[in-house]
């Protein structure tokens, strides 16, 4: 098949070089001459252009862009999209991407591939990346049911597990798994930051082991990909956010009451829980 | 020398193991026939007991036993203990481990080795488990200088990086970046684990990535630990929790009133900071 990738970065050169590996033509659109240049390097795609005109020949176009230009497309891509050709995006917001492109296109399919690395850019895209990962299309009354079918196929076929789920379900799971522990981590570093007590930061730091390391690691993370999901997502976050500080605040009482039972209690649920995530 | 341990467990076998690595006697007390059994097994000490009074000849003791017992010493441990042997422990917290030797012996020195995996009992010390760990002691006005300097010069051999500390400091450190994490990351599990919405529960434990695992890592622990610290450090994690807070408060008010300005900033200060812990 002619496929098409809007953006050569993580998602889009990943998706590149594993495409051509099962022998697909593949036509990718950078957006500026550094990145032509190094996606021609890394042979991301089997054709590299800043001109969406090579996408005309595509039956499949993915757009591995970041939230905020999906929902601001650009008037050049959305004419260079050729009606016939299934459309999906890689996002990790569903409903507002969706709300902007079923009106867009007759073919779109919004997606999601719950895959990454902390890298980005054109040097950050890796074959393996979808090896064995996870990948949910979200379907609506709208989407076409030939083109779900091509695209689920094409994405088994690259190594994904697929689970279809609703938009709005979608979006409120990455609050609770995803989005949200980027929020508390970046709080828990802020409390131990305790920039006012020299001697006891110069002590958490020198101390700091794994448990505070992969507890916070993602709070370290690049703030635009926080403010991205905040924008964009931001009422099933903060409905996250309460649920969460309810939790908190149960907490806070357990200590001020040295209520350990109810803390055991606590504590045996988490361990038990757990295990259905991990 | 002859050095004696009492429990031999994840700290304590790992202990006995580099030790007797170092051409030391090690003499082990262990609390049961299992435990014994399993100890001569591994050759976790030289001589492997139940009874106390293998420690008579010992010039330097590691107590390795839960903060609880430490606080509860049995009284025939007390009357083993020669009078001119060093003693330490390997207890997380310090301040009434410290209150509570001191009164004892003499020659007390409170310490805790920032090393540990997720095992515990008698199968989990390992000969490596602190190369290139750190170890803090915390003296106070009544520690012996020459039973200081005997403890550091053993360590440093066993391959730790030292730091000396006030008890009080280190006790507010690890309630900020050890114990705190434990009680966010329960907390974060409980949030996520929204038992009366199926569909997200579903989706949320099928798309759970490594950003949910790492976070919510230390939340899946022995819930004993867990309560071990909240008894004993009550204080530091309660005042940690009201910091944690305070700042979880900053972030719902930021997403109701879409402040992405001050998001941004809190954002960047968090993945700057971070780089001081890790």
């Amino acid at each position: 098949m002619n496929i098409g990738i809007v953006g050569l970065g993580l998602i889009g050169g990943s998706l590149g070089l594993k495409l051509q590996s099962l022998n697909h033509t593949v036509y990718g659109v950078t957006n500026n001459n550094f990145n032509e240049i190094k996606a021609r390097e890394r042979k991301l795609a089997n054709i590299i252009s800043q001109d969406y005109k090579v996408l005309e020949n595509c039956s499949i176009i993915f757009l591995a862009l970041p939230i905020k230009n999906l929902l601001n497309p650009s008037k050049n891509l959305i004419k260079a999209i050729p009606t016939k050709a299934i459309l999906t995006d890689v996002g990790s917001v569903k409903v507002p991407i969706i709300e902007t492109w079923e009106k867009i296109h007759d073919l779109f399919i919004g997606s999601h591939p719950m895959a990454g690395t902390e890298e980005k850019g054109v040097n950050a895209g890796k074959k393996e990346l979808f090896d064995n990962s996870k990948w949910v299309i979200t379907p609506t009354k709208q989407t076409d049911q030939n083109s779900l079918q091509t695209l689920s196929k094409l994405l088994k076929k690259m190594g994904c597990d697929i689970y279809f789920e609703k938009p709005v379900i979608h979006d409120q799971a990455v609050a609770n798994i995803s989005h949200l522990p980027i929020y508390l981590a970046s709080s828990l570093i802020e409390t131990a930051y305790c920039k006012n007590n020299k001697d006891l930061l110069n002590l958490s730091c020198k101390l700091a082991a794994t448990g505070f390391s992969d507890t916070s690691r993602v709070g370290g993370g690049n703030p635009s990909l926080g403010i991205d999901l905040a924008e964009n997502n931001t009422t099933n976050i903060l409905n996250a956010i309460k649920i969460f500080k309810k939790n908190i605040n149960e907490l806070e009482k357990i200590f001020e009451h040295r209520d350990w039972d109810s803390l055991e209690e606590k504590l045996k649920k988490s361990q038990e829980w757990r295990k259905h995530f991990c």
